[in-house]
């Protein structure tokens, strides 16, 4: 057995994936990351280790034209090729606020009805632990915080009772995958990035971590492991703590009083504006640790009706005593 | 007012440091970074903003010859100069294992001996934001995992009564100290690295960072900044459980039930490891994650008898049902 196909399967039994009489989504952009998910996926079937009912689902972003709908037809003929199922589906994604947060949004939803219409517990996609690296260092470099660098787990809930698994994302570096491919004979489609993410991701794939790496030749999977560790202490934390932060019983509602805000420790009190911005927006998208120091220096300053304006929507005003939430869209 | 000056009394105020009839040492290398905190300190004392009795403290570590002497000699100059008293040391640091740590180790009990004989309870050091971006940086290409990524910070207790803080750390760059020290025309050293930590860290400075700040322009604070809210977060948390470590109730004495320790999750048994081993060596120095990995593959392997030795001193054996601390030196 290929070294990659036996770590796959390692790591399928380490994340409690199905072995059989089970249905499974497998995310198929046509790269070399997911096509040797699906070559090891189907080599494991042969062997019999799997016994699986496999639905390829490839999402069109249209974002590159006629190369879009080239990918679309290679990911059709590759799983046609291996005897599984095909779905897909094509969207334009609006161009309007973050592009790669809409396309991400809109391939999991995509990816979430196939698994509920084919009745499959699980969705697997492929990323490796150069897209945690990458992430990781994209995040870090932005100065997102502590906790903008806890990395992507392996296993997630993605909608109701669909549980979203990453099988190469512990073990798997890039150029694994596309040896996998090479040495299998078939071919994959070149990873486009999308245009809006393009200029940082790829100044961190083709100059940061090539640099990086003549530090360390493993740098990786050292920055994959830390950012899964950092998960895991932010993930432990809140569960121990039996609430997502610290202080958050005093970060509730639109408004906040001043007062009650002002004795806290300045961990206290950015791990309570992060939630408390959370909940009020539903995310904290594009949020920056600038953006917090921002409406910290705001509940210190002494004048009324200045405003912080937050990337990704909603602005903080301050009013006397308080400062306020208002859900305005910032468009940048 | 300097800007320089302004910054620096305004975080004297924050970390709450003596404003008159007390001693302070302040540590002198002969760097930008240090005269620049000397001549800020000055321009106070000048302006009676501060009545304090200033002890300037000069370690002549012997590590560049000629060099060092003359660096020793500059600051007594300087120092007298500007009317301080000051006290310095000589020493061969011994180069066997790690210098950059053994250096370190003679230069903070010197401090903490000055502070003693003169009766201060501070002790001031000039690390900069640089300083913390740099081993930030060190320390996650290294591998040393989440708690490796925690900052200095800008108090803390050197020996018993005495405290040593760090008045520029959260604010000051590498080129304001230097822009400072040229606009009072007075010269400084320049700061070459210890012989043991040059390639990685030099490299960091001279190259890793430039290129990160064409990405984020402002990469050195973000850094620092991250590099200190992690260290907030880890002390927060130590703080909240009361106990340094979650599962440290279990990682005690030299040799570990391994049945005890199999339940744990990777976070828990990670820790735990870390803070037995801090236990049982005083230190985690030169600990990297792989080293973590290590003693849990021989936690999860069947033979006997197999060991990890760990740099900077001790070893891990397997025996039978447990592993046992082995206090022998490894040296590199």
């Amino acid at each position: 057995m290929h070294k990659f196909v036996r770590n796959l399967i390692t790591e399928w039994r380490k994340l409690g994936l199905p072995f059989s009489d089970e249905t499974i989504v497998v995310a198929v952009s046509g790269g070399a990351d997911s096509v040797s998910l699906l070559l090891a996926i189907d080599d494991l079937i042969v062997r019999k280790k799997l016994r699986l009912r496999v639905i390829v689902a490839h999402f069109n972003h249209r974002l590159r034209g006629e190369e879009s709908d080239a990918d679309e037809s290679f990911v059709r003929e590759t799983a046609t090729a291996l005897g599984f199922e095909f779905v897909s589906k094509s969207s334009t994604i609006k161009r309007k606020g973050n592009l790669e947060q809409n396309s991400r949004d809109a391939r999991y939803k995509f990816l979430a009805d196939t698994a509920r219409w084919a009745g499959a517990q699980y969705v697997l996609t492929a990323h490796t632990q150069n897209d945690q690296a990458e992430t990781f260092l994209m995040n870090l470099i932005r100065g997102s915080g502590p906790d903008g660098l806890a990395g992507m787990s392996s296993v997630r809930n993605l909608n109701g009772s669909i549980t979203l698994a990453r099988p190469l994302l512990s073990w798997a570096l890039r150029e694994n995958t596309e040896e996998f491919c090479r040495q299998r004979d078939v071919d994959y489609r070149s990873d486009r990035m999308n245009d809006d993410e393009t200029f940082t991701r790829v100044r961190i794939r083709k100059a940061v971590l090539p640099m990086l790496s003549e530090l360390n030749p493993r740098i990786v999977g050292t920055l994959a492991r830390t950012a899964e560790l950092l998960a895991r202490e932010s993930s432990a934390n809140a569960h121990e703590n039996g609430k997502p932060q610290a202080a958050s019983p005093l970060f509730t509602g639109d408004r906040l009083d001043l007062k009650s805000v002002k004795p806290l420790t300045k961990q206290e009190l950015y791990a309570g504006l992060r939630s408390w911005l959370r909940a009020r927006r539903g995310n904290l998208r594009s949020l920056q640790l600038k953006h917090i120091e921002a409406i910290e220096r705001l509940i210190n300053s002494r004048k009324s009706g200045k405003t912080v304006e937050l990337p990704g929507g909603g602005a903080v005003v301050k009013q006397g005593g308080s400062i306020v939430f208002a859900n305005i869209k910032v468009e940048k």
